[in-house]
């Protein structure tokens, strides 16, 4: 926030617009985007905002940006929560919405949230029900949040029924992406975030999955190519919220590895020290183009490379790499059963034909998936 | 809910259409609607239903309702709640979404809520972010619930800063608006909702307000009239809110009388012992009206008129009317100022030139509301 002006106009900066009607808006990436952000958010129109972060990021960057909105004329209040999955709960929703409302936000106002997919979560679903619905802008700190949760639109908390069942779709106004707030990521989080930049590659486009297995390293690196890899992330992510924005039909393409990632994360207690989500994805992935291998569906050299690439970006790739095990697998498909994605009582899976054409596949059989996860927890699979 | 099913097309029901596009509905008035909730519910499509009432209405009706549902081959389950105010709470909307997804509600079942204002409002909010939105069906039990609350969508709960700051705009897929129930309705409550009858026609339908003047006393009783004057109240707000579904417009002009009637229930601290919030509303639209009197904006003899008709209804009309006093003035502005159609730091009122020709007026200066309240508040004028 104390770069010149001229830098606001950065050319290497990349819009990716979200073409939604009236609300629409702009994903900006790039390094250094959230220097400029005080020009950038006051330029939405609001009084005031209320920045919601948490112990991590909030020390390093919240002071800094509530300065650049009050050099603006925002009026600029700091919420601060404690990090971690346990902090998207109704409890510390009714603490952000008070807050907000004691930070006077009005209509017209705004919320930003200043942090990991957490922090996006809670505040973008305070933002989605304080006053019937306030304006937010998104500030993504994480690889995982500024390539997934921080665009399209879904907030939420958990329940003590599952992750995210409870929550809004409320779009934000902007969302910017710092690329340069990677570079002091840990590698873990790192690895974890790429799991779902190379999923869009997985959904529909072989050829970024292959310009991902060629660029990889750089991505983590931090070269030009990484913001080209959360640039070309959001588009794919934005076209196919913008064909489905309520998740009645494609939108459901996203989830590609995240029925069987779920139901991990939901079997080791959603405990971040054996299993964070990107894990779950990663294995959910592989276990995915597995299925659909093991279904007839799927070349297995496409599982394989599916395989080997995310193994080489030091991802988990088996139910076996699970610290601690995954349990059974009736303990595994009990899991699933709760996703939220369940319709009619019947499990939906993406499949897939091969890298790139992954489908949305209704109805599939308990059977089916048992003997799968029977011969994916045998011994010499592992 | 065993009437015979020729009733299911009683040419006595009245629809009124709520022409919302892909969220349109249908609101159905007349005595013994509820009857008819089984296979009107049914033909929604849903699976499930989670019914949501209160400790009053509940031994009555949820059971035939639940066995209503479950002849129709829906999956019925009841959740009930203390009745009051004070259930529109954080900690209750924990309790209905918990409750709801343990009932294994679905995308595509429902949540009913049946019971009066607080139900629809909380159950209303509870279906908005169940799964980030689940469909719901309004059966209000009360004539303030028929004629306001459960039309329009707007649901929500209370926080510690105002009421109904915490909430969602969501459409319900059918309203059932069953007059017959209103038989057993305490005086009290019937008066209070009437309150909210006339102010339909206060703020543009002169013709209706002096049908109201005529009829109001067969409205009271249970007969046809009763049924028409909830089918026409329905009628005008869906209009307003088809007009202006967010409340960025027209909608204000359903707070005609609200501004007043709020301060009122946040002063007396929302106890319902010494003011509902039709009690509220009916002193706010004689301030309103006298307001605009005093303002030059409107014939004397009209606010007179107003008042002298909510006054034959039993209602309460003057400031000295609320029981243990209403504060000073600067209490009484302080307080509207926390109103949440705040906007921009100045206060909007409802202002009317005559009976049935409301128009919002926005930016009125606290002086001149001042110097109003202080005449109300004079000896000679209670």
């Amino acid at each position: 926030m104390t770069r010149p002006a001229s830098r606001r106009d950065d050319p290497s900066f990349i819009t990716v617009p979200v073409p939604l009607g009236d609300r629409a808006y702009d994903i900006l990436v790039g390094r250094g985007v959230v220097e400029t952000a005080g020009s950038r958010i006051a330029s939405l129109g609001a009084r005031a905002a209320a920045i919601v972060t948490d112990e991590h990021v909030g020390p390093l960057y919240a002071a800094p940006l509530a300065g650049a909105l009050e050099a603006q004329g925002l009026r600029a209040s700091v919420i601060t929560l404690p990090p971690g999955e346990a902090t998207k709960s109704y409890a510390n929703l009714e603490q952000v919405c008070d807050a907000v409302l004691a930070a006077r936000i009005e209509r017209g106002d705004l919320v930003v949230a200043l942090g990991g997919g957490v922090i996006g979560d809670l505040a973008g679903f305070a933002a989605a029900v304080v006053r019937r619905g306030v304006r937010f802008v998104q500030v993504p700190t994480t690889l995982l949040s500024q390539v997934d949760s921080s665009v399209g639109g879904k907030t939420g908390i958990n329940s003590r029924h599952g992750k995210n069942l409870v929550g809004a779709f409320h779009q934000p106004s902007l969302v910017l992406a710092d690329t340069a707030l990677l570079d002091t990521l840990p590698l873990r989080e790192m690895r974890a975030g790429y799991a779902e930049v190379a999923k869009y590659g997985l959904i529909d486009d072989e050829r970024f999955f292959a310009w991902c297995e060629a660029n990889w390293q750089s991505i983590f690196a931090g070269g030009p190519e990484r913001d080209e890899a959360v640039a070309q992330s959001c588009r794919a992510k934005a076209a196919v919220v913008v064909r489905d924005e309520h998740e009645n039909g494609d939108r459901a393409l996203l989830n590609l590895g995240h029925t069987f990632g779920h139901a991990l994360e939901r079997i080791t207690r959603y405990d971040s020290a054996r299993l964070v989500h990107g894990e779950g994805v990663a294995i959910g992935l592989c276990l995915a183009f597995r299925f659909s291998a093991a279904l007839g569906l799927c070349p297995e050299k496409d599982a394989e490379r599916v395989e080997a690439h995310l193994s080489a970006a030091g991802l988990p790739t088996r139910l076996s790499h699970v610290p601690g095990g995954c349990g059974t697998v009736d303990a595994l498909l009990d899991a699933m059963a709760q996703d939220k994605k369940v319709k009619g009582g019947a499990l939906t899976f993406i499949l897939a034909r091969g890298i790139g054409q992954s489908f949305i596949a209704p109805g599939i059989g308990a059977d089916k998936v048992r003997s799968f996860l029977d011969s994916e927890l045998e011994p010499s699979r592992s």
